[in-house]
């Protein structure tokens, strides 16, 4: 199974990038299937009913989230009734929504996990053992198993990496909107990066205007950090091939679009 | 000017990797300087003098720290007396060493300066007020000036990186022990990485045992992190191409050998 | 000089409760001044200029700050306009406002000097630094002096109160919002308490709704804190009589009134 | 049943602080149990089966832990043999020893709960969920339950207060080595207070060296802390008097010794 993963979308340059990008990913890589995190989608902070049906049209098959989850409000009141938006699955049991969905495309059946780490963030439920509690499940029903963990340190998310190496098919980290270069499929067959990066703005801070971020880190002095509407954009993603009888990774690739990197067909 | 970074170098994998690639990598990119991060070279923590000594030996000509500067007491026994080991400006005005130095190698001269992040770490001066007033001296000697960020999020380095285009002639990013794949020319003509990556086992978690890691991970117990002594080794650097005249980066480009990226000559 | 000081001030309980027993506090302690933490007295988050008359025209002569100073935007309209309100003065260099003021009460003038600490918290300026510098200020009008050192951890206030022993004649912690039992005159004759604690609701969880927090903690979920209206009230307090020629602190009180410590005149 | 609490013991100083107040405590308050948080009693750090012992020798019945539970390497050797030091029970399901203990004295049966706060704090397992497992587990026995939750956020601490108001006898604070005067029986009927405080040396920075300390603060180096051998004491406890028919708590108070406030018998 061909899998394509696209870093944290974040607000109306990362979607207008994704759409512009998309059909070439999709023209390049043939992927069955596309994930994509977007909690970022609605201006930088969650997710709207009308963007996360956007993404399906785009050609999303399956939606991530992380800690802006619940940014937006409205999400409770539909995130119990979609079916392919799944929010970190260690997140409280009292939370609404669920922590993993599984896709089936062209025969071939994934489960797509979340989950969200501890480091330097609110103490979640531990990622390591939920991971292994729905590997168990993913297993039941077929090998090919995508995670998305959402985690700020590089040490939580190498850790995940090989708790997983030889379990999951693909292990992908998002969350600081940098993409990594240690993109690599680990000993036991699990494809592995550390952080996918984003898609957004190319040229501001995580997606957030410069200008605010950098009056913050040199004042201590409350902002408002927005999502500029114009300017160049980044698109960030991860492709990995999958066997579809063993669920080990086959190739991976890091996918980086901007001016700097420009796309090649 | 041509510089070679290397990123944080970790125990005796990280240097023995270095001893085998720094005279290809010095063959094939012919850089005026080499500059290294050591702040784990002494089984990760920290650098003993003849650690020191050893780097400068193989060809390294300035060694930059970060958190770890002290982990190693004889440190404060030597490092006044060398001349080619910096540790973070920012750190305390009763701290001993110094935060800036200048190398003049083929006729150039460069200052490199060193600075520490404050996300999720202690609180330093303000890097960024720090950064300002190092630049004003260091202009005052040479347009071309390196600034090794020690920093943890990528907030942050993206921000001080923003802050210092077209000022500083190049702006990496130590600490995470992963390399970014955001390597660009800003438009002010800065160079800029978010994170170099470090030199150190290829199998492991940032350089530590995997095993203690995860266990630390897994039951928040307790576990001495050690530096594996064999293994497969990662190299990970940044080269950059500087304009003697104005001091702005001509070319930048990304250095990372593993078994699964093998060294072209 | 007699001066007493009123803790955290929250919402409008803590107003009220404030309105009722000021008067009261101020026929048994016969204080030369009054100053207050207004902090969180806007509804838990802030102040407004109405509320800081409000306070002045209650009998309060100074008002002091801390992390939620910034909560109401209309402080930026009024905070360089009024005399009586400070805000912590190892803030950036660029805020508006100021660290320290001077009172002039009976013929005794007093500076009142407002710190923030980094343990936990943002990384503001080097509170102990800042102090050396205002305190020489100070101590060149008036021997007496104030300090309001709104931190966390216990740690830090407590080497605040030692490093200002014999210098400052007052240091009361602020921001936990309860009070602490460790008053005392330091052996160089500084009064000192870790934290005088809260002026709010009695009933709650630092003055906001306990169930609200009670949620957060239970399932890392967010949730509006808000500030109950209605419920019984805490007045947390420390007066202290300061030697108007030495500046040293002759005795101080801990003030700690709600209905299971009522106030006694 | 009447339960005297005695305060984290910090080093020498509180040990022998304890030896010399214990036998006048328990004259004066009679206490059928006395429990006490030794997780510095091992010059700061820890606790080893000689002081342990120590402790039993001088009249405490049970002793409670905290974050420091694992820094006397020997603890792994004694924690699952010895049957009255019980470390949080939030720690990982990996650790050794437990969480809960059952002490009966004079035909009464008390459990005793530890606890381990997570705000600032590691990602240990959910105190509040433990807190009502442990509860169901402890109610089957006797209605007399007592609490230390070991945590550093008085937001934290007290909503746990409200979390077990009503279910436990009492719910004490440890870990900020700093006594709070907020001691209440809560609307349930829970003896409650925010932090017990430390036993140990009175002229210091939460036991530690103030000299050490106030270098940290001042210049974020490296320093070891160590606990003074010589100097005045502090004790700090909590006497609670709980109906042995219902498990409500009938009294409490607070119990703070040093030259500043003298043991009055
Ligand atoms: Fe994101
Ligand atoms: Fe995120
Ligand atoms: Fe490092
Ligand atoms: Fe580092
Ligand atoms: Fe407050
Ligand atoms: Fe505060
Ligand atoms: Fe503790
Ligand atoms: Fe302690």
């Amino acid at each position: 199974m061909k899998v394509l993963f696209i870093g944290d979308i974040v607000g109306s340059i990362g979607r207008d990038a994704l759409e512009s990008y998309l059909p070439r990913l999709k023209k390049k890589y043939q992927p069955d299937a596309v994930i994509a995190n977007g909690e970022n989608a609605a201006a930088g902070r969650g997710i709207t009913k009308a963007i996360y049906q956007d993404l399906l049209f785009m050609g999303v098959d399956m939606v991530t989230m992380g800690n802006h989850t619940w940014d937006q409000k409205e999400i409770f009141d539909f995130i119990d009734e979609v079916d392919y938006l799944i929010r970190p699955a260690n997140f409280s049991a009292e939370a609404p929504g669920r922590g993993m969905a599984t896709l089936t495309k062209n025969g071939k059946t994934l489960s797509v996990i979340n989950l969200h780490g501890r480091v330097f963030l609110p103490p979640h439920d531990d990622p390591f053992q939920k991971a292994d509690e729905l590997l168990a499940e993913a297993k039941a029903i077929s090998p090919l198993v995508f995670v998305d963990f959402h985690a700020e340190a590089t040490s939580e998310k190498i850790a995940m990496g090989w708790h997983l190496d030889g379990r999951a098919s693909v292990v992908v980290g998002t969350h600081t909107h940098v993409q990594t270069a240690d993109s690599r499929i680990l000993p036991g067959g699990t494809a592995y990066i550390s952080d996918v990066g984003m898609t957004g703005p190319y040229d501001e801070v995580l997606g957030m205007s410069k200008e605010a971020v950098l009056y913050r880190f040199k004042t201590n002095m409350p902002t408002r950090f927005e999502v500029p509407k114009r300017g160049r954009a980044v698109v960030s993603g991860f492709f990995t091939e999958i066997d579809d009888e063993t669920g080990k990774a086959i190739s991976c690739e890091r996918i980086y679009i901007n001016e700097d990197h420009p796309f090649r067909g």
